[in-house]
């Protein structure tokens, strides 16, 4: 694809502040301000061109959403996606979804304490060298400050093709003492279910039978209670 | 293969009983007197030919091992595989070795509570129909009897190729409150490791680029002291 030049990407991004924030810092402690509610809020980190976050704000109007990507471009397209998405609704600007241009490593600089319910991965970079193992977006230092970040039903939840990754992640949360549940090797066994929102990655890649994996790992004290409570109900014991 | 007649397959295990024990239940919190010697005991449940159990016995002989199967011509046949490891070294009989004809579903019939230091789920039956999931050897209703029968340093060590079979032990182990450790979605990746020791099953089909799923879960207070002290070293945090 024909990249633009960088000039017009920003130029695009300034001219959609209903939509993109390009100082997500500034907004620290505060986004339940700029949503005008108190809904709990979703991030994704990495949301790459944006069909996820999209089509999870169209679906979840209660929710507040923020995907956050480091490219300006992705975030300009996901703009894009999140209009199609939302206007054939009549909103010309998504009601519950925020764009941010923002880099992982500094999340907490964006975020408050406590400020987040859900964290959703999908697709990260596996990073498959053991020395970048640091850059993986499941490594304990990543893990340490989604937990600063997320409130007490806070969860994260991982998706990828990558079985290293995956791997990796699994042991990570492991170690880390988080707590698993849902976890599946291979998510679309039984077909496509309707009712699951997918990246444009996995649409992609599923189709062409790659099995996606996925976990969610429990955060919070008030979500790991919940779990707690019915954990067992499935076995029939 | 031709199996012998049942006949055939009792008069050879009753003429081993140096090696075969066809009354398990008569040796319930005496395995230690059995084998002279407070080492130890890690037993695997559905043994099947006993290449694992055998080559484990001669490679650790500081540890004692019960291979444990439901069928008489497996144990049969893991007999003759152990005294076929065990007789180049001089040894008639495996010192440190038994073989037990028992049903795991009474397994707390065999064994005392916290008599056992480590139970192996080697290529166990995936039971791959829902309605089956009880019978799985990861079913939250046998987690509970390991739990009872393992001691305070006790582990459960699985190994499977059925990735539907280790997704659902994952989510067993998870949800039965088990902290995990060293989980590998491709155990053979970099290679055969030959100090991994294998399964008739798993040398066979791992030359043929089956992956081999693998997973070691902590029940005893004192491993998972052990574990909790370095489970971050590998991370550079």
């Amino acid at each position: 694809m024909r990249l633009r030049g960088r000039k017009g990407i920003r130029e695009s991004l300034e001219g959609q502040t209903d939509l993109v924030i390009l100082d997500p810092r500034s907004h620290k402690g505060q986004w339940a301000a700029l949503f005008g509610n108190d809904h709990p809020i979703h991030v994704e980190f990495g949301m790459g061109k944006g069909q996820f976050i999209s089509q999870m704000s169209f679906k979840y109007p209660n929710i507040n959403f923020i995907g956050v990507d480091m490219y300006d471009e992705l975030v300009r397209r996901a703009g894009e996606k999140a209009r199609t998405v939302w206007e054939p609704a009549g909103h010309e600007t998504p009601p519950n979804l925020k764009l941010a241009l923002a880099n992982i490593n500094y999340a907490e600089e964006v975020f408050e304490p406590g400020e987040l319910e859900r964290i959703y991965l999908n697709f990260s970079d596996p990073w498959p060298k053991g020395k970048h193992a640091r850059r993986r977006l499941t490594h304990p230092r990543f893990l340490d400050k989604y937990r600063g970040l997320l409130g007490p039903l806070g969860e994260i939840h991982l998706k990828t093709d990558s079985r290293s990754l995956f791997e990796f992640s699994l042991n990570a949360f492991a170690d880390f003492g988080l707590q698993m549940k849902n976890i599946s090797l291979d998510l679309h066994a039984d077909g496509i279910n309707e009712e699951h929102v997918m990246t444009e990655y996995e649409t992609k890649f599923t189709g062409r039978g790659v099995n996606i994996h996925r976990c969610e790992a429990i955060v919070g004290a008030e979500a790991l209670e919940l779990y707690q409570a019915t954990r067992m109900d499935k076995y029939r014991l």
